[in-house]
């Protein structure tokens, strides 16, 4: 695995992370919106009873402040022998720390944990502009996503 | 909704239909292997005891018999204001049902599900040549599948 900065460190998301930056990392991929502490305790609790199926991960900086966020959901399927499969979500990596290979040391350390499971294949959605980025940390193009939004 | 053909039903996966051309139906799709009703039995009581997450249903013909497969999996988030998300996964439709639509009636029924619980989007993966298809569903084009393989 690519190694973290000095002082860095990968490890599971925690409650106290609310207040730590996670949500302004998250805004650097998508809309969040107002999040009170309530609604992401609510997540957080949630994620926390379902640890087989989610595995939200951030990466911290020297001051332990959160500066990536990811996310390794994993399902249980039949096919392939009953077999698994991990879906990677919701990377980001702050615009301060872009250039450190953050983005790739948080898809290379869910894939491995994927693979410490059991899972027969990682997959995520990107952007064209970001497969480049993918292949680098291992990924092929596999298919097109298709989506509906209400 | 489009219709189905008459006798045909949408219903959520039954334990019974390990014997009733399921694991059969899926082998459309991929690699399924030996499954047995043990294998089988586990991976159903685990998504029965996450029905929050994981909805699968199959449609079955006029006599009962497993036709067509599909698994609605809802994802919740933190981005989107604790958004969910719906994934659509292991469409198959039997070989010999082919040109009924039934493909279209399982997509739609999924979709709907994941609208009326509160999705923000559904998103589903597919190959090149199944595009068509997913747009005549109402999808669009989104972005990359990207995937390792272990
Ligand atoms: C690998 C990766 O991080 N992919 C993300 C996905 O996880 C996230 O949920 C989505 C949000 O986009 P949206 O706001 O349009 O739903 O963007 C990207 O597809
Ligand atoms: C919309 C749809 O049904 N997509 C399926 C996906 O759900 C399934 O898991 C995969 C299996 O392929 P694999 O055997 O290569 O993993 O094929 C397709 O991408």
């Amino acid at each position: 695995l690519p190694e973290l900065p000095h002082g860095y460190n990968f490890r599971p998301v925690e409650k106290s992370d609310y207040s730590n930056l996670y949500i302004e990392t998250l805004k650097v991929l998508t809309t969040v919106g107002d999040i009170s502490a309530e609604n992401f305790d609510e997540v957080y609790n949630h994620w926390l009873s379902l640890p087989d199926i989610y595995k939200p991960h951030v990466i911290t900086n020297a001051e332990g402040v959160v500066v990536a966020t990811g996310m390794l959901l994993v399902e249980k399927k039949v096919i392939h022998l009953c077999g698994k499969v991990g879906h990677i979500e919701d990377i980001a990596v702050a615009n301060t720390e872009q250039g450190k290979n953050l983005g790739r040391a948080m898809i290379t350390r869910l894939t491995d944990i994927a693979k410490t499971i059991g899972c027969y294949k990682v997959i995520l959605d990107c952007s064209p502009h970001n497969v480049g980025f993918y292949e680098k940390c291992g990924y092929s193009k596999a298919g097109l996503e298709m989506c509906t939004r209400f």
